[in-house]
């Protein structure tokens, strides 16, 4: 074996037993993203939270919009900060909804249309947030959706 | 195709895509949204940003609301950032919009109401945003598309 | 007479009268600034604020320093908020002097460094600030002083 | 020739004509600071910017340093803005220093220490930043400027 080769076993390994967020699982995340919304035609920005809410990857595909990259990142933020997907928050926020307000609490952090979904391990511990910003909404929520489901296959 | 075709046919698309927003042509535009405003009777704010949404050139016509000059740079920036006319927003970042809550957001720097209209060129690329305040939200939105006409006129 | 010609005069007239800074003596103070960095080789930003600290007028040459932009809109800030050049400051607010700390004091608007200088009216009487910011320290020193010396000749 | 084929000499051809900083570049530049910053020991977080001065990529390699992120961000922010590695501004912004302050200006975003350098194309044109945090300050410089150097050798 090449000492490549070693390494990317080691590396394997430690995914599957840390029950953590590593730049590994968040890179595959975000390649299968990428590739996703590639073949939607949209423009990405993907972000990657440990469960801190900390950023550990954030990819911009070429030309995507400036403004996606704070969304993205704060969508990753928002969703491992509330456990809870971002579009799940559009009511609770909304004028009249329970949670109205808790866009303003946060400093500006907490986004309340899809996009964002939080990422578990099998047991259902909380590892992460993804967040994906640049189509529009439905595409994001469905490129983070289909991220949430990705993301269990590897583990 | 052979790979040699296919770069050349790429090459040539990239070719075509070039073009900066200059002081030069923000200044030009500024004249003409300014000698409008002025005729509304507007004491407007102009400012131009580049394609990264950095402010390229501000001008407050006299006794200009002061408030004017941050809406008026962020309508700039939020045109370039988000490559929408900011009266796109207005509906979007309504309460039961698909977007409601971008404008907590990014600092907030994204304006959701008329005034701002993105730059393009004659191939259709971006080269940065012009932002209008200091009239009623038709006023600044007149002005913007005025400027955004004039643009075109300038290249 | 045209009425272009009519609208200039006065424009003028209104400039030497009103003692407060005008968008008009911002863009002729500006384009000597401009004229003098082009000289020099300085890539500059060009802001020119009121007597309230507020902007009248901001131009960032070709190819300046992103980061000029908000070092020159905070020079011009500087100067009118206290009344001094930015040079003055440098000695003032270094470690353990007078007014060490005056750096924080204001949501990082004060520029301790050269390249600010404020614009007097004939009576002495505080119109606004000059802030440049693009070339070494003693380029934007001297751009300030030399744009402060042309002011009094458009009053 | 595969789809996959085609989409990457596309992507090689946009790279070495657009004189723009790309995520492909981005993503290989970050590969090789990485693979260094393991030789060293050093859990790194890379980020590398536009011209423009905004994120492109950020990677936080495991277990770096919360504050890493930031910093790194900021580094890459820094080398665009005023064009010149972090580590020159020591001197320039230390007490006494000819821009001492200049860590004020701009929001935070001025990065003063090494870590960070400017990315140019083969004319000298500026294409991007790249910011290096999760050392010492000494190890941080060389990966930096290890990542300036491979980064000629990318385009």
């Amino acid at each position: 074996m090449t000492e490549q080769e070693i390494k990317r076993l080691v590396s394997e390994v430690v995914d599957s037993l840390s029950g953590e967020m590593t730049l590994n699982l968040a890179l595959k995340l975000t390649d299968a993203v990428k590739q996703k919304a590639d073949e939607m035609g949209v423009k990405a920005v993907v972000a990657v939270s440990n469960a801190a809410g900390n950023p550990v990857s954030v990819q911009c595909m070429n030309d995507a919009y400036i403004a996606s990259y704070d969304i993205a990142v704060n969508k990753a933020y928002t969703v491992a900060a509330l456990k809870m997907p971002t579009s799940a928050l559009k009511s609770l926020a909304a004028p009249g909804g329970e949670l109205y307000g808790i866009q303003f609490t946060n400093g500006g952090k907490i986004v309340i249309f899809g996009g964002g979904v939080p990422l578990y391990d099998k047991h259902g511990t909380l590892l992460g947030g993804l967040g994906v910003s640049g189509g529009t909404e439905g595409e994001d929520t469905d490129l983070a959706e289909y991220g949430g489901k990705v993301f269990s296959t590897l583990l």
